[in-house]
């Protein structure tokens, strides 16, 4: 006798997140899924992306909010191709809400998008958007201790962005601490120091995302 | 024909939520649920309010989190009773997980417990813990704009706490443009302003916790 296993919705979203890998592929497109807390200062780190990018690489932002267009209207003020979607409530984005901002952007314009991912480091962490890297950003005023407390983003993501590094000298932030902790849970992790406000180390940041354009497209 | 409808989680949550309400209300205890970001300042809080409460009510502090005790044992080692909950990747408390608390801790020796729960301004919020007051902190570091992208919490608390006050020459915030918001959300919520570094306003918010606790023994 034969038992038949309902997928769970895990498995749906996985194959709607290959779909969108598969139509990434054939675009030539690369996708980045941007994982941080609410207020870790994802938007502003988008407009410094874009301006470093200008010339070199043609981007857009998928924005993900539980509410609010308030973030695609400062990106598409700035002249950043940016899509708004909204959970009403939803702690995540999945890969159905994706595969539709994808087929509102024009995508043959496109070299790289951003997804700015809902502000939770936890349920993000478990959905596939169809991506090809994953990227977590830790603001210094959240404190040192957020690998330990939400491990699961720190352990998969491809790179870790400490963001608000001119505050370091007003906030408890140890970050060699942070280093070492973050690189003894992920070995293969990358870590960039950026401060959006004044540009420290946006430019570092950009040549790594069109090096991993090189990578996807070879 | 009669159709049996099967109750779903939050039926079930709501259950043990009044158990544990109707336990907390023989013990006379009040229980504040305290939501926030990850990193928003929950911990130093709760060090400095119990420091305002000593000899006026005896406190203690359920502590949430995905993974690890760092914030019990900082409140330990302050002489703070303090019991960890840790969820193992979910991304809330439930009533259950606050029931299996509630039996751990002495119960006959507390006036107020404060339940730190998991950093997320978004699941937390649909799951009653039995909890007599909600509250939720802001810290000005994340920008102003959080209650336009994470509506509920604002909405449903009692309490909103403007959490690093400290920090606002540094970051982008509008204090009274906050104020107004949230004002306009939610017309019954109280509004404190708090610095745990300086300990600014921390006495303000205390006596509203007795006022509080004097209003739930009526």
């Amino acid at each position: 006798m034969e038992i038949k296993v309902l997928k769970n919705i895990l498995d749906v979203n996985d194959q709607i997140a290959l779909q969108n890998r598969n139509l990434l592929k054939e675009k030539n497109i690369m996708m980045i899924n941007v994982w941080a807390s609410p207020g870790a200062g994802k938007t502003t780190l988008m407009l410094r992306t874009a301006e470093a990018l200008k010339g070199k690489a043609r981007m857009a932002v998928i924005e993900g909010d539980v509410a609010s267009s308030i973030d695609t209207e400062t990106l598409a003020q700035a002249g950043v191709t940016a899509i708004q979607i909204n959970t009403d409530g939803g702690c995540h984005l999945n890969a159905g809400m994706i595969n539709s901002a994808l087929q509102n952007l024009p995508l043959d314009e496109i070299d790289v998008i951003f997804i700015e991912n809902i502000g939770n480091l936890i349920c993000p962490g478990s959905f596939d958007l169809g991506e090809y890297k994953r990227i977590i950003i830790a603001s210094t005023p959240e404190g040192d201790d957020k690998p330990h407390k939400y491990p699961l983003m720190f352990t998969v993501a491809d790179a870790c962005i400490v963001h608000k590094i001119d505050l370091i000298p007003y906030v408890n932030f140890d970050i060699d601490g942070f280093t070492r902790t973050v690189s003894g849970m992920n070995g293969k992790i990358e870590i960039f120091k950026i401060s959006s406000t004044n540009g420290d180390g946006v430019e570092t940041w950009a040549d790594w995302v069109l090096k991993q354009l090189d990578n996807y497209r070879k």
